[in-house]
């Protein structure tokens, strides 16, 4: 018996890193054994971001990106739904149908428009930014999810889902669960230039699809603190990269406070440091990059995976949509 | 030869009255024969205004009523196509991928937004209202309309779609016409109580399906200048609504040239004005009144009118998003 139906998803924005790992793919591992998973290919949300003549994203390349990097990592189609978002058209009569439930300033003051605006340097939002929680509720209560995972400060982001689902259910009769936020660690790794977040934009990420070699230099090239410019200076492990990989990669633990004792007492090279991280590194990443490669060489698997998706999500959707019609006395039909 | 593809039609919102005649109706009719006319009866757009538990429109039944009474007037199902907005929800995926292509701002600033907030006594417009142009949008390019009947005031509507159909193609490839504006007189008629426009909420309306008992009561009690008390008094026939309605319904204009001049020489009594304005009223309304209670007492007729109106517009529309879609890079199925 599953504890209860998760959404999760991605927008497509591309190949997915080591970041992407820590950061939500490996709880994702874990919570398909123990819920029911659906996984989101949003595709209409990456429409919510700047789009310009000269960047406009080939948004199938990186639907294919995303989903071989969730199947890489060990997100089992067996146990796991995918589906790409426009595959499930019929979220979007829902997305329309919440629109009337929600209000412009209630959205205005949903504090991840404002992030979203300053990071991608968005001065006017469109129409759709603004409608971003709007289209987020339609995707998980089309689906009927009662938990959405997500970091501590992203609870509002499912606060606008309950309100929706509550302010339905209010004029017009329960059709929808209020689904609950599933709040967890969304810990964040450091990029390989140690400046910051691991980001694909800053060119600091290492790659699931990165081959053995890239990953050997971008480890050798890794910031480390540039004031300890000889093995026996003595320093400081924490907010250090290098690190912090070996904390989330390294499963020889051992080895890794070894490794810290010694660079405190001024006792390691960080050039072993590096290369015991490519050991540990190496080991994680081939059975993730053959995993990979087996499904992008096979791309009717692919194919295969996201129409049994859609072919289970679409029966959801369409039960919801026709359940909400009704409640909301919808279409010129007359139930005589 | 048809001249083009016109979409329009009405939020419905119960019962029509001769206002609704004369503003919209009447050009409807005689536009039908020149133009491939398309009634959209926007029950989408309903939702947009005031929602709350105790005010929830009987949507079905206004929907029936404004069929009724388009069907009344004269729209031949013949030559015009008749369908209910969600009855081909197809719409929805345009209007969200057109969410895209404008901004909020832009949104704000349309001027119909502002009155329809003053006039309904909305204090926080819903997402969906701020987005009623962009829902507009979707409706008149999802069928490919190329016009789009407009009064003086309200091209501002047609601007946002065209702004949309520009953005789209620019940025995707050549998928939508740009509609005109079909600008024309939108004339307007006088509530019965003389206090100003006719709306069913002011109570001040003469229906299409009032019976003629009830239409002579309400030509009997309408406004006329309370400081003429006796019918030797001269008077102005311009502002009073009896004598304009002698001007939209009296086909006999002989006799209201007849009556107006009487009237300005004190030579009329209101009875004799009244009585013939109900004269010229019930001969025009008696048989719109009569084609509309054929339709309603045989109501699988208006399911076979809507019925065949949807089954023509949704292969429009979805041969339409599909190529939205395709020029956007949409779904999950690669082109190999």
């Amino acid at each position: 018996m599953k504890k209860g139906r998760i959404l999760t998803g991605d927008r497509p924005t591309g190949q997915l890193h080591l970041g992407n790992y820590v950061g939500t793919l490996a709880n994702r591992v874990k919570l398909q054994d123990e819920y029911e998973l659906i996984l989101l290919v949003a595709d209409y949300h990456s429409l919510t971001r700047k789009i310009d003549k000269e960047h406009i994203l080939d948004t199938r390349q990186a639907v294919r990106d995303v989903v071989l990097d969730n199947l890489a990592v060990g997100i089992d189609p067996e146990k796991t739904i995918y589906y790409v978002q426009s595959d499930v058209p019929s979220v979007c009569e829902l997305h329309l149908l919440f629109s009337m439930l929600t209000t412009t300033p209630r959205l205005e003051r949903v504090p991840s428009l404002k992030e979203i605006m300053d990071a991608e340097h968005i001065e006017q939002p469109s129409y759709g930014l603004l409608g971003y929680p709007v289209l987020q509720a339609a995707d998980i209560l089309h689906v009927r999810a009662n938990l959405v995972p997500v970091g501590k400060d992203q609870a509002s982001h499912v606060e606008v889902t309950r309100e929706i689902a509550r302010r339905f259910n209010f004029l017009y009769g329960d059709v929808f669960p209020e689904p609950d936020a599933l709040i967890g660690e969304v810990p964040t790794l450091m990029g390989t230039d140690g400046s910051g977040k691991m980001s694909k934009s800053r060119g600091n990420a290492i790659f699931l699809a990165d081959d053995a070699e890239t990953i050997r230099q971008k480890v050798r090239n890794m910031y480390t603190d540039p004031t300890r410019i000889r093995a026996d200076i003595p320093a400081n492990p924490e907010g250090n990269p290098v690190f912090q990989y070996h904390d989330a990669f390294n499963p020889n633990k051992d080895e890794v406070e070894d490794l810290k004792a010694r660079y405190r007492a001024g006792q390691v090279g960080d050039v072993e440091v590096k290369n015991k991280l490519n050991a540990a590194l190496q080991t994680f990443l081939e059975p993730v990059r053959e995993r990979r490669n087996y499904y992008a060489s096979r791309p009717h698997l692919v194919d295969e995976i996201l129409a049994a998706g859609a072919a289970q999500v679409k029966p959801m959707s369409e039960e919801t949509v026709r359940l909400a019609r009704e409640a909301m006395g919808l279409s010129s039909a007359i139930v005589r």
